[in-house]
């Protein structure tokens, strides 16, 4: 993918929610690369926004403070872009169920405000939207693939799977070339650490860290896939700039199920501190649990010879040995 | 279904868009039952909201002109209500494209905030939704059964899945009972007439009855199933009064394919005028088209006994009678 990452570079490029997790490791790549990094983000407390997060590249990105729902500053940051990579959301699964209206007015509405914006001032922009696998809601078969069952259950799925929806519209609609992921769990430095309501296995490390009681829900026995996020931005990178990925979806994952026991128990052993108990789920919780998914990454491996490269354990170590450095922007 | 309409008796039933097609026509029938009916229409022009429509039951039924989205009417009107038929929606394809935003506002965000107001308010109301056929996009096997793929294309079928996915939500984690049909192309008396914006059956009636000429686009050779409003208000009732429908989400339709210029060439027999003309598709018409579609109607036939009653032929003349009798508050 070296050559191919060759044409990133004097590429202009928009990243919704770039001070978040995602968002941030893909600008410090994506300007490593020499292209031109424009980020959008709102800061708003408590959805990870952090301005640390792009320290390594601050004084080569643009950072613009608004929000994707306004249609007068999206209209006018579009300008010229070649790819838009949207990954701002609102991604806390508390604030979700407690004020589903505003879940829904950055998921959706905001992704149709900067669709809106494309189609009336760059409807030549490629764009990349990240979605989450809780769109297929509770798993019928495993490894889950794209052609699965959609039956996404609470506020948070369900707006991710409308604005999928509403970025494929564009595309076939309005000729505005979209393609769409569906990523597993992912971690890695620069997830925010401070609370426990989204983001389970960067608030494992924090707790191991820490040398506290990771609190595992039930038995512990459900499966999910996880993926570090250099993983993840490479793939995000190879499908940017792939032809024929627009126009479609990909799950992004790596494959392979561990329990959340397992997760934490390897966790524990990196750090070398930590615990595990058990804990029951609360009835909200219980009620939006999904039970096991792993992913079926045949599609995306077809298309684009991507595959994750680094292990659990590597991601592990390295992402404990960001916080160690860093953790006083983070905890 | 007889003496299970009797339990309909002095029962508290709100209907949203109730001065629309659907929802007018289910006023009249809870009414003639007996109930006590409560209409919340906001009256949005080109919707189909029309004070006529309820003429025969305009002393019996309360009506109240807000909007769905509107917390604070909502959180009043749904106290004491047995049950809520969720009918309002932007339902105008041409607007869905023009003002993608207002959709969403209207269709998702009405939603949320009926829902929300519900669990405040009401979490013992029983919720009947009335969704589309869209939700499924392109069939690919026909007839179309419950567990079909979803691929909603374009914002109106977006949003109504969207719709749907917050209702069942709210069943599952709220614990408001909650049932979701999706409903093939339904016609008969107190459509609007006024253009052919949305509602293309009752479109082919006024141009027959006219005598002037029904545009079938390309070949006219798609499949859709038709539906007479009446069996569909009876399927509602009967869905309504069914303790084991709660949580599950049901096709109504006919299940019987016709082609549109077949249908076009139907309505020409029995209004006795009019003319077929083929005309090309737009660009806009093409990207959304999904193509064929009809119902398998299995699933609500075994859980609830109903099926249409209601033959085409006479559903055409019915409406044609209606039309012709009041045509002056339609055209």
């Amino acid at each position: 993918m070296k050559e191919n990452n060759n044409h990133l570079k004097n590429k202009r490029i928009l990243i919704t929610g770039g001070l978040g997790f995602v968002g941030s490791n893909l600008s410090i790549r994506l300007t490593e690369l020499g292209a031109e990094v424009l980020i959008v983000d709102n800061m708003l407390p408590r959805q990870g926004g952090n301005l640390f997060n792009i320290e390594p590249v601050k004084d080569k990105v643009k950072v613009n403070i608004s929000d994707i729902r306004n249609p007068t500053s999206m209209n006018h940051l579009v300008k010229g872009m070649d790819y838009i990579f949207h990954i701002a959301g609102q991604v806390n699964h508390v604030d979700s169920v407690k004020d589903p209206l505003n879940d829904l007015s950055i998921n959706v509405e905001g992704t149709l405000v900067l669709m809106e914006a494309l189609r009336m001032n760059n409807p030549e922009a490629r764009v990349i939207f990240t979605g989450t696998r809780g769109e297929y809601g509770s798993s019928l078969s495993l490894p889950v693939a794209e052609n699965h069952a959609i039956n996404p259950i609470g506020i948070y799925a369900i707006t991710n799977f409308a604005a999928e929806r509403i970025v494929l519209t564009y595309h076939n609609l309005h000729h505005i070339k979209s393609v769409c992921l569906r990523i597993t769990n992912t971690f890695g430095p620069r997830h925010q650490m401070a609370h426990d309501e989204y983001g389970v296995f960067n608030w494992f490390i924090r707790k191991a860290m820490d040398n506290e009681t990771i609190p595992i829900f039930g038995d512990g026995r459900i499966l999910r896939d996880y993926l570090y996020i250099d993983d993840l931005t490479d793939s995000m990178l190879a499908i940017a700039l792939s032809e024929n990925t627009y126009g479609e979806v990909y799950n992004v994952g790596s494959g392979v199920p561990l329990s959340f026991v397992e997760l934490a128990n390897k966790i524990i052993g990196i750090a070398g501190t930590g615990r595990v108990d058990h804990t029951e789920f609360t009835s909200e919780r219980k009620a939006l649990e999904p039970g096991d998914y792993y992913a079926d990454i045949t599609k995306i491996k077809a298309a684009i010879g991507w595959q994750p490269k680094i292990s659990l354990d590597e991601g592990i170590s390295k992402t404990i040995e960001y916080y160690k450095k860093y953790k006083k922007h983070y905890w």
